[in-house]
């Protein structure tokens, strides 16, 4: 019989106790699936966990790279978090030793994951992160295994559970950001300091890591232009809901004419689309390939158990005699990351204005508009607020045809400097339906 | 550099033609990706490809079998199709000669996929079938590999895009099942003879190998009970639509307290489920397991393209050295599969009966329901159509609480008996979503 594969795991919160925990109980079935019985042997933590933690028979040490460099371990498991310091030197020590890496770590693989990647080749160590990105959904071995005979044309995803969770219950419940954020923290889906995940920086990191399985480029969290939740009002997602769209935050990366596009910030998808059905705490990615078309996975993004899913994967891939480059391709055939800029971005722009509300103010808009050749599909002019009626101002709300970021945004400068418009105009790119996109030029 | 993987491809139909065209196109990708060159360097067909086809530096083979016995490739690719006769006899030769098989055939696979699953262990050679189920949908490596460390409860997808297609083309466009199916046929989406894939044989077929995968059991398409969609029509959308459900033909397999069961037939779908969402030609699978919670994939399930996508998924694995029991787990490993007779399926049932217009008619109906202690949910009984009244019809849909399939059977053949309906009760089963469904006894 082989001998059993043992994990040294670093870092045991709740996703390195459901890790754990699955182990305890997945016995036999990991043992048959891998051929190998799968054992903790080490763990690295702050504390020393009591007896009935299923940790009696692991050795404790108070410091991962440690445990890293000197462990009696086969793989070492890293689910501290945080791209710098402790986790990101326990990866290194343990890379440099030859050991398989599994990590759930995509802030340390945004900034290091090139390093890493090189670190793994040298030491012929795999180096697995199915965590990293949708939690318990499979998109990191999609990318990398399944559509492998895929030129990717883009990638595109719902990636951060809490911006989900709070657009969704504004949706739904029709209850302003500020309320719904505050219920996410109290649910245990945000942190007490959210800006995180609601500013889009969690999604952008995930973003980078697809981007680079899909378009075989180095890792590249600086090519992501990244656009949070904050500014979303109760206003655009009734008039996204009229419209026929809802309001989510997405990653895309995206091959286009100037480039690879990599981008976060909310968007208009319509409610057709599958990432426009996926609500509360969701995850989801689409993928479109030359091949496959266009395949999306769907669920949760999140949770210790969804994740420990997706470590124990990799483990078992790992336990199997997996021989993988760490993002598909050696290091060394990864290209540059294109960095386009957001203003050759083309699309169509969903617009809500405060127009100043007298004679010929619509008509200066849409002259703005016009010089910059930019079409509309639709206009929407409600009768405003006792507010806004008071204030003199017309709430209007545009959609765009195809154009660039860099015309709407000086035909909106412009509107804005002739004194037409009131406040910061909210703007929103919409994305199209597969079926919809025209081919590239 | 390592030497090229040489495929030998028996069947250069719809699907062959793509993949040709795949590893013509994406040489470059697959090479980075794999390390290896993938060149076609045999093929077998009824008729030799003119040049022009990618095939010219391809050996030509009348005969598969000869081929996969004596051609100098590396892996045998089977497109040929069909459970028996040609296929069959080669792959077994392919794989007594220690040659990886990749195969798309379902059939062969439901049929014949244990005694493989052997062949390919005693022989080392690995057999992959990505492309069996699902076409582009990469649902065999999910449950395969990246859900390995669950215990799955539950699989339950839309497997079949023709049945699919002509549902959703009933609902959307409120035309009978007749005209859908010409319109698919007239497509390109149904055979001539459409038996196979609207009587739900092929669904089952497919059932059969996720099931195998999902439950470590032997493959066993004698274990699926199979109803097709022939019998679905516009009133049963039209209630459905009322109800708050979509119809699909699923194949499900579950864990029950009675075993595993495996069933394709039309289901209530709740219109707030992927499954409900996924329309026209498109297949969905949703997996539950007790760590990942639920999992959808949506994508292509047919096309030569989708369907060659899933190939080189195979191939590509392959040429990285993939080593996998073809069903997850060693043969010797699988247990037999359960056999569940359908009359022990618990769950909620839709009733639509043609019940005669007089007085107590449906307070009989209600009686033999309360004698089987069945409780209803919802009844609705409309106006009944010219032709319904003048036959004395009240045309009545009932949706019961859970109950057995015996019960529901039971009850429905003694209203028959009793004389207050007309025609034979049509019957749908009904599934709750992951969420309301109660946990196992």
């Amino acid at each position: 019989m082989t001998k059993p594969l043992r994990l040294g795991i670093a870092g045991i919160g709740v996703v390195g106790s459901s890790l754990v925990n699955l182990i305890r109980r997945g016995r036999d079935g990991l043992l048959a699936r891998s051929g190998r019985e799968i054992v903790v042997s080490a763990y690295s933590a702050r504390h020393k966990r009591s007896s009935g933690a299923g940790l009696d028979d692991a050795a404790f040490y108070a410091n991962a790279a440690e445990m890293a460099a000197s462990a009696d371990i086969d793989v070492f498991v890293e689910l501290i978090g945080g791209a710098d310091g402790a986790p990101f030197e326990a990866v290194k020590a343990a890379l440099a030793r030859g050991l398989p890496v599994v990590t759930a770590n995509k802030a340390m693989l945004a900034a290091h994951g090139l390093r890493l990647a090189v670190l793994s080749e040298q030491h012929d160590a795999p180096l697995c992160y199915e965590a990293a990105v949708g939690g318990g959904i499979p998109v990191i071995k999609t990318l990398r295994e399944s559509l492998a005979g895929n030129a990717i044309q883009r990638v595109s995803g719902i990636l951060n559970g809490t911006c989900n969770y709070i657009l969704s219950r504004m949706e739904t419940d029709n209850l302003p950001f500020g309320v719904c954020l505050a219920e996410a923290q109290r649910l245990g889906y945000a942190e007490a300091d959210p800006t995180f995940d609601i500013g889009g920086f969690d999604t952008a990191h995930k973003l980078a890591i697809l981007a680079s399985l899909a378009f075989g480029s180095k890792i590249d969290a600086d090519a992501v232009s990244v656009e949070g939740i904050e500014s979303i009002t109760l206003a655009d997602l009734a008039a996204a809901d009229e419209l026929g769209f809802r309001i989510k935050l997405l990653g895309v990366a995206e091959r286009t004419p100037h480039g690879v596009e990599q981008r976060v910030h909310p968007t208009m998808v319509a409610k057709s689309a599958p990432l426009a059905q996926t609500m509360g705490v969701l995850n989801a990615v689409s993928v479109e390939g030359d091949a496959v078309g266009e395949l999306t996975l769907v669920g949760p993004g999140a949770g210790g158990d969804a994740t420990a899913s997706a470590v124990a994967a990799d483990v078992l891939d790992i336990a199997r005699g997996l021989r993988l480059s760490a993002f598909g391709r050696p290091a060394a055939a990864l290209v540059d990351a294109d960095r386009v800029p957001m203003q050759r971005h083309e699309g169509g722009y969903y617009v809500r204005l405060a127009v100043v509300d007298r004679p010929g103010a619509m008509g200066a808009i849409a002259a703005r508009m016009g010089e910059k050749l930019i079409s509309l599909e639709a206009i929407m002019q409600k009768r405003p607020t006792k507010e806004a009626a008071a204030a003199g101002i017309a709430p209007v709300v545009l959609m765009t045809h195809g154009t660039t970021e860099a015309l709407i945004r000086d035909a909106l400068a412009h509107a804005v400097a002739d004194g037409v418009v009131r406040d910061k105009p909210q703007v929103i790119r919409i994305e199209r339906e597969a079926v919809d996109r025209a081919p590239l030029a």
